[in-house]
């Protein structure tokens, strides 16, 4: 016999398929959620099909919207001519809490990494070659993340743009701020070196 | 502007109403139900939906469970002669782990606590009281927490059943097995010494 009601369980069960909810939380957040009233239920239950529904990716950028253009490619203040590449949505709102760039985003949804079977097709590459194609690119920032595959990609993508007269850079990396060079690891303290800057 | 979508930030404000979940486990919550298919978005659901609807107390032991009386009231094999009190359903479910145990249960839902203004008429005493009444009960197993108001909750309760001429007994308080002598607080220390045993 299980520990719980069936109806418990299977709620216990739909909250372990959540990302880093093990069993024990998965039972906390099932057990808080019998205690909501119907109003609360509803709410919860529908912020999920309001977003199922609403979301979807933009036209232009392929960030997460409900609206498409998404209300940054649409805004006249940001800066058109300048596109900061980044692998995935988070990324672009990882981007904004800086409140420093002005310019665009283009999404990739991944990143080149052959191991994983996924090739620069499988990402929207192809996406970002048309958006340059059409001429007000003056600048691409290629965030990708500084791991193995991110690095790649933004090779890929620099070789690719390069040819059209497109100025290519790529984000620094370095010792983060706060951060201690006794527990930096060798390879951004390499890269921390080797983009070292007078001052 | 807000770093995501009006729709996922919706989403994220639903997952961060949950207990101990925070804005960025809340957001890699949120993006992870963006990927469900419409097959697991309904599975989960349902699955909140139907816990809501079908889930009562069992008016026998005041337990969750889908059908009245519960599974383990209507059990055959389940002694009925001996009821262990506890002050919450989950309580129930760590005693079921034990599978050692073979009476019924009787959750209070809660424990007396005059600081947050519960008195016994709050918490599910006179139902115990009424199922001692029909006469054939032997003992309580009184298993309310080892706190102040579990105390209080399990002492006011066995002045009220032992003259039915009804066993009352409390569960053992002391070291937990694989703990350290070193690291136990001095109040369980002498709960172990008190509750020594020969050997």
């Amino acid at each position: 016999m299980s520990e719980y009601a069936p109806s418990i369980e299977k709620l216990i069960e739909s909250f372990e398929r959540l990302p880093s909810i093990g069993h024990k939380t998965a039972a906390r957040l099932a057990f808080h959620v019998l205690d909501w009233n119907e109003e609360e239920t509803n709410a919860f239950i529908s912020s999920i099909v309001t977003a199922k529904k609403n979301l979807k990716y933009c036209s232009k950028c392929f960030n997460i919207t409900d609206n498409d253009p998404c209300p940054i490619c649409s805004n006249p203040r940001r800066d058109q001519s300048t596109i900061c590449v980044v692998e995935d949505v988070r990324d672009v709102a990882a981007m904004e809490r800086t409140h420093e760039y002005k310019g665009v985003y283009h999404v990739l949804h991944g990143s080149i990494s052959p191991m994983n079977g996924v090739g620069p097709d499988d990402i929207k590459i192809k996406e970002l070659l048309s958006r340059l194609m059409e001429g007000n690119v003056k600048e691409v920032i290629l965030a990708t993340n500084p791991r193995v595959e991110g690095e790649a990609t933004a090779m890929y993508i620099s070789k690719l743009i390069k040819p059209m007269g497109i100025n290519a850079t790529r984000i620094a990396h370095g010792i983060p701020v706060g951060g201690d060079l006794e527990y930096t690891d060798e390879i951004t303290l390499t890269k921390a070196l080797e983009g070292r800057r007078e001052i």
